[in-house]
């Protein structure tokens, strides 16, 4: 399966889903997929959101809590889950309020192997 | 009710929590209590995060996401939920990785409004 294909994938089962998205730590999509029109500029906050997990990353290393496996943010309009994939990946998935969160946190646990070896 | 019993309340209510805490994003905490001994220092990471969340909010407003409301971040040892409360305070659950994650967020939710009026 190419990451294209997985990544719609799992756009397909989360019912509210904006997009998915794979990110580099520099700040650039690998791919993304999308649908329907959320009402803000969903690339622009995920590349925000890369700087603040080099952030939190550190924190959690030098506060010794372990390594960083998710973030989820939840905002008026609008909520994102991230999880971390390796020290060169993250994935995110960008969700309207009614979205089923849980289903999109299970997805990107459940295809993070998959998605790491579509970039291999 | 003060803050402490507020607090006390909430800690005592989800079983697997190691703080719950009442923080200004001047990284100072307002009042915090604990139970057991999590295995990182809970205040260093909490103030970090007060950075953080300060780098959230703005991104949130820039690219029109509205306003921010929560905040998870799931560790490989803990995980800390985060509600914003205004434009001076938020509050945040430390847990453990067995811990309650949805009553966390809801007594978050549902004690808000007592933790604004309680330091108010």
């Amino acid at each position: 399966m190419s990451l294209r294909e997985i990544l719609t994938s799992m756009l397909e089962q989360v019912d509210g889903a904006h997009a998915v998205m794979l990110m580099g730590y520099d700040c650039m999509a690998v791919d993304e997929v999308r649908r329907g029109e959320p009402a803000f500029d969903v690339q622009a906050m995920a590349v925000e959101y890369a700087t603040v997990i080099r952030e939190i990353r550190r924190t959690i290393e030098v506060v010794g809590a372990g390594a960083m496996e998710e973030m989820t943010i939840t905002t008026t309009n609008a909520s994102m889950v991230l999880r971390i994939l390796n020290d060169d990946f993250f994935a995110v998935f960008v969700l309207s309020r009614t979205a089923n969160q849980g289903k999109a946190r299970f997805l990107l646990s459940a295809r993070a192997l998959d998605l790491i070896q579509s970039v291999e």
